[in-house]
């Protein structure tokens, strides 16, 4: 390129092109890669808040991804609703003026996240619309700041969430369905970069260098494999030379193939639900509208997940050694739907008393069993964690994986005094209930010493 | 008027100014339409929903009472919100278009009305904006019909609601806050009745022959006395001539010094709450929102009554003889927002256990006591319900008002058997309490028969 | 209606009906008013400005009938444009927000119009669209202050016109399209006023009492007869009691059948053009776009009068004995488009030199001839004019009607010396013509004193 | 750029590298690129129209220079008017969904361009603004088919241009005030290329190689130098490689210091009118309203050249070996204002009669002389053409420069017989006029032949 002058991410790109070489920690290769420990705080903080706001959540309608089922597959219900709603050369486009955002204060939103007992939060900092919540100079006009509600969501959201000590990850999606660098790379049968090289490589290293995120939730990766994406050389440089190359976690959503095999931590598919107690760190992000992430106008109550589902959803997802990312949907206007709202400070309401079954615990050596009603165990130090949902008929409560000794010690969380017992023959104990405070969570946990 | 033909409306005026003299039942004045008996379905309906939709929809911020806090008393906070979010020409009329309405789906509210136990439903006509929420050839290019929508939201209600055999009421205002007929009329010190003549009554009288409301909320009387209104005349017509003359209840809300004084049902003031059982029948109507009677963009879960505090003060009410009616404010798409359809259905759920003791039921000789924790009574034919909230300490409930005989019989709703019981001193009983089934609604209701 | 509070417009037709019997000058009857002398100022000004500016120049499309072929008639070409262009729900009402007028400068508009040599401006008050450019209190919400430039255009542009000593004056639709209460009056075969009662009547009266009119352009009248409209005691409180009793000019659409026939001056049909010299005080009203009175925003050159076809027709229309009123449609910003500006500001230019044949000129013995070129004649005290229009041949031209004398004198408007010329044997003459001073109008006048 | 893989523009900048090299006929520097001949269509063409459409037009107030001055010198004017009429957040993109373009017919505008006798016609494909009228790939969201009209601009109105014989040029903005990725190289003194490899570079070479247009007119080049945008090694590529290298002609704005001194023809500053005859072929570019290239929604008949000052403009240019280069305005709705029509056609107008002395014309030895009124003179084979405006005031007519012959012959263009004339002592003639036909234009040629 001898002709043009040096450039800012030209050179982020040099870096990534020579770190490989010059003693740096990590190659970019996924055996390297791959064998990067995991910061520690992730597992720790076990539940997260996901966040979908962009362009998508104006119109409101299907789920996010509107735009691809009006233009891209022309759905017939969507394309009959933009019929009957918008004038015929309405365009994705002139949604975006739309995004108001009038009330967005990152203040109140960090707040409900915070009483929601999460740890960290995750937002949408570009999804597959190529809309940037932050002023990306290779996003030009098509960016929260010049277009919608004029501000750096992104940078504010930062330093609302940082006031209050979470953890600060941001979603980014490889792949813009529109885009027409990508649109034509992939027409080459993504034997050229344009793409790549124009849009997403300078926008994620101006959003790593700008906003020092620690956690990047990689997606849309499927139609192209990380070659393709620069995807190894990224997070070498990530892991090697960014300014949050200690603290970083990532997720698995690297190019085709990626999923559930490389990368950080794993997604694998979307609202995954393991079977069994999988071998490798996971997330199971999932959404508290059932039929969509982003914002829809027309969502009922029997769509969204109830509280005593969402809670028995965490506890799950921990006893499976998971972490948990519960998504949200804001209004174009910038607010968090009451009713979201409400589900979230009850999760925290729950947490205050049982959190201590669930953060930084680790998973037991069973993690259910049914004897009286279904129970999901964690475990942190010597404690044993058996939380259950069904509201027992009677006050003897009977769990039969747990041994017990002569000085072992059963509580309920959220009560002062230590409950009756008595060891069943092999193995297992009966345990006399107390009144089970009223929790709309209808869950409740019995913490376990001296047993094993 | 010799000039003029005749028409509609003016024979119904002809006929407003005729029947006090031929052979009708009710002459227009109050002393006659005072003892006009209510119809008995409205006490026996005791629970109602209240609906508030209109052009104040769409701003969707501070209050239903936008337009007038923002262009008639020039507040602040209304006018900067319209500086900060509109351009400088921006009219009222001009929110009209974005009333869209697009999900409006009346036999989707119908079904959560039922759902959430109401027996009857009131929806704004016209609140003092003026904007009709029907075809009213008097409300020209301001009305459901012309702009917004474009339906009859008052017709498409009356028949989903029907269907699902509740009652229908329909909110009227009187004034119109800057309709220049009445403040013309106003100027004049109401000795001319030009909005009257040309708005008030044509519409009143078409709203009545068109739709067949059960109940008239009138509202929006306190600049002028009745006189002004016409209030008596039209009731006489309604009462002795109109479609509805025999179901149909009204408020009284009819004109400068009326409220708690003249008409049906008595409101007195927006959530009135009387000290001690009030001699006339009574409603209390209130707000999920407890800031507004219109849907409100940014509201929070904090701004809104939870459950147990709805069931509280819908219990209250009931013990006190009086018709609880709740408002909850639409979208400007047509949705009833989650929150609210959460409370509703969670109300519901409530009332199919619990509603024994609020239908039809009575004010009984006592209303409320507090010898373990707060309770309520009511009454319908021989038993008596105490309906009690704070889930109490122990096991052991002590009422000191009822009078118990050897064949009292207690039982708690909801649950199939008899409790035990037994008799205090001189008045009362001590009950022994089975374990609680849970509900969000933090409130249950012992029946007590056989006492006095 | 006795129970009713009398107001204005109640006295006002109380007035018109009493005034007929009380010693006044004209009975609400034909005979009576159509007896009434046409003020002078009006058959003296001969030229005027037409000025249609309505909600239908925002879309400004087909022309201002645009409502009516869309969804009156239903018009395939205006049903197509509004698919094409505008989201299903539009409605008319919605294109009242966009007749900004943020350029709208009374001032400009009255300059150009005294520019142009006419000498009184008529503006739609209110067209068939019912949207009132004052700020009427019978049409709330649907007026130019309400809605729109938010500005009283009618009163604005009546200071601007009458500081520059224009007369003024106001059209107004008696019928309009889409009105509810028209309508309902329509459907009861006229046997109902409704309309008249609400609308019509009270906004009439609210016209003339408020600006004081010099000429009132009344039109849509062809559905009903006049006793409909009340049309005869209109004119009569109009003519016997109105503040500009004296002054006031108006026109003959008064009722069905009442065109040509009955009223102050005729119009007949638009861009009526009589075969032969009507004996009745006639205007012709004509717009430069020949397809449109209100603004086109796809107008080409070739639709639009040029400027020598204006000037023939207004001469033709004066030697016939009419008035000439010229229509232009402004821009919804306000502005008079280039285009017509031009044409104004040329008229106005040939004026400055010819005026003299047309102010204040009447109707000769003979009103055309055609010995060299087409020739119009006009007379004013002693002096004839000869008004011809192609450049002819030679530099002699021959005159055949008027009859010479020894003291004959010939000149051409504008230039300073009399010409030579001689007689012809039977009557007529020839005249030596100089060269003639270019103009883009093409057109001449030869003035003849002393001839007969 | 080891790590990515080719692609198109890639490849077109590894040629702009490499041709350099191999054998082509220019090499990127000014010596080679200057010594081009100007293709020759170029020089007979004489005249073109230059239209001036984008997001601009729709505000249309001020200049097409409106982002400019309401956001980048914050003009109090202009900040005023968005104030007055817009709401707070407007951005200027939110302009682009009104550039409708509802009435855009290229069909229409090639017609109207042929008829005003034009022979060329240059279009914005990208002004400063940066909103491209095609689908360029560099410029998602933000040109003419994702937004707007939706429709690729520049290549309908070539097929329509190209279908009546007209050569078809581009204008194309090196800068763009607010491009992001523009202003980040401007803050690194223009040191980095960003800018130049994202947009600049794969729009002209996308320009040219889709589109091939006859003329690229070159502008915003002011604020770096051409090694900055890489002028040089553009312009080899286009002469030596592009599809457009033989017929292609280009003007002098490819960097600062550029502009009357290299590239192809001169345009030195706009509305540039040199003193005395240019030794290198120039373009004067003005514009039919003298106050903006863009449409302006409140221009006025006095802001706008009047047909004899184009003409008068046009001669002149003309005979001082220019071309000439009139521009038009369209609206946002696609249509070219009738007034603009009307100048054009009258120009066309005028050309029919006296083109000979403009199309494929020669400077004469002589640019003009005043004997009796202003003449300015042009020269074709052996003829001579004498351009006149004033209509003077006698017959007899001087020029003092030509000298005459007893062969040589005068004519008048547009009247079919040879004039008399007579030597004048020295040099110069007289000749005797005929009476001059009648032209909105006031413009008149005498066409002498067998002079010198």
């Amino acid at each position: 390129m001898g002709s043009f002058a040096c450039s800012t991410w030209t050179t982020f790109l040099c870096i990534l092109l020579s770190v490989s070489t010059i003693g740096a920690i990590y190659t970019p290769d996924w055996k390297s890669l791959d064998a990067r420990p995991l910061p520690e705080w992730y597992d720790e903080a076990k539940f997260g808040i996901f966040i979908h706001w962009g362009v998508f959540s104006v119109p409101g309608y299907g789920s996010e991804w509107f735009w691809w089922h009006w233009q891209g597959e022309r759905n017939p219900f969507y394309v009959w609703y933009m019929m009957k709603n918008y004038p015929p050369g309405f365009t994705y486009a002139d949604f975006s003026p739309l995004l108001r955002g009038q009330f967005f204060d990152p203040q109140e939103w960090a707040e409900i996240f915070e009483a929601s007992g999460a740890k960290y939060v995750v937002l949408t900092a570009k999804h597959h619309e190529g809309f940037t919540n932050w002023p990306s100079p290779n996003s030009w006009n098509w960016n929260s700041v010049d277009d919608g509600p004029h501000r750096d969501i992104v940078g504010e959201l930062a330093s609302a969430v940082r006031n209050r000590s979470l953890h600060y990850g941001l979603y980014n999606s490889l792949y813009e369905w529109f885009n027409p660098l990508y649109l034509s790379d992939k027409k080459a049968g993504f034997n050229t970069q344009e793409f790549v090289r124009n849009k997403l490589m300078p926008e994620l290293y101006n959003l790593v260098t700008r906003y020092k995120p620690e956690l990047i939730w990689s997606d849309g990766d499927w139609e192209a494999p990380d070659t393709y994406w620069n995807s190894t050389e990224f997070l070498a440089w990530l892991y090697n030379d960014s300014p949050v190359q200690d603290v970083v976690v990532t997720n698995d959503r690297w190019g085709k193939g990626c999923s559930c095999k490389h990368g950080g931590y794993y997604n694998c598919k979307d609202k995954f639900t393991p079977g069994e107690l999988p071998s490798h760190k996971w997330e199971k992000c999932t959404s508290i509208d059932t039929h969509s992430w982003g914002f829809r106008r027309n969502m009922k109550i029997k769509e969204l997940m109830d509280l005593p589902t969402i809670i028995n959803d965490l506890v799950y997802t921990v006893a499976m050694g998971g972490n948990y990312l519960l998504n949200v949907g804001p209004t174009p206007d910038g607010m968090i739907p009451p009713v979201f709202e409400e589900r979230l400070r009850s999760i925290g309401a729950w947490m205050k008393v049982n959190g201590e079954a669930i953060y930084a615990s680790r998973p037991w050596r069973v993690q259910a069993e049914n004897a009286t009603v279904p129970v999901w165990y964690t475990s942190k130090g010597s404690s044993i964690y058996a939380v259950f949902f069904l509201h027992p008929m009677q006050y003897s409560f009977k769990l039969s994986t747990p041994k017990t000794t002569e000085s072992s010690v059963v509580t309920l969380l959220g009560n002062p005094e230590p409950l009756r017992w008595a060891p069943l023959p092999s193995s297992g104990l009966v345990i006399l209930l107390p009144e089970l405070p009223p929790t709309p969570a209808q869950a409740w946990t019995l913490k376990l010493d001296g047993v094993y």
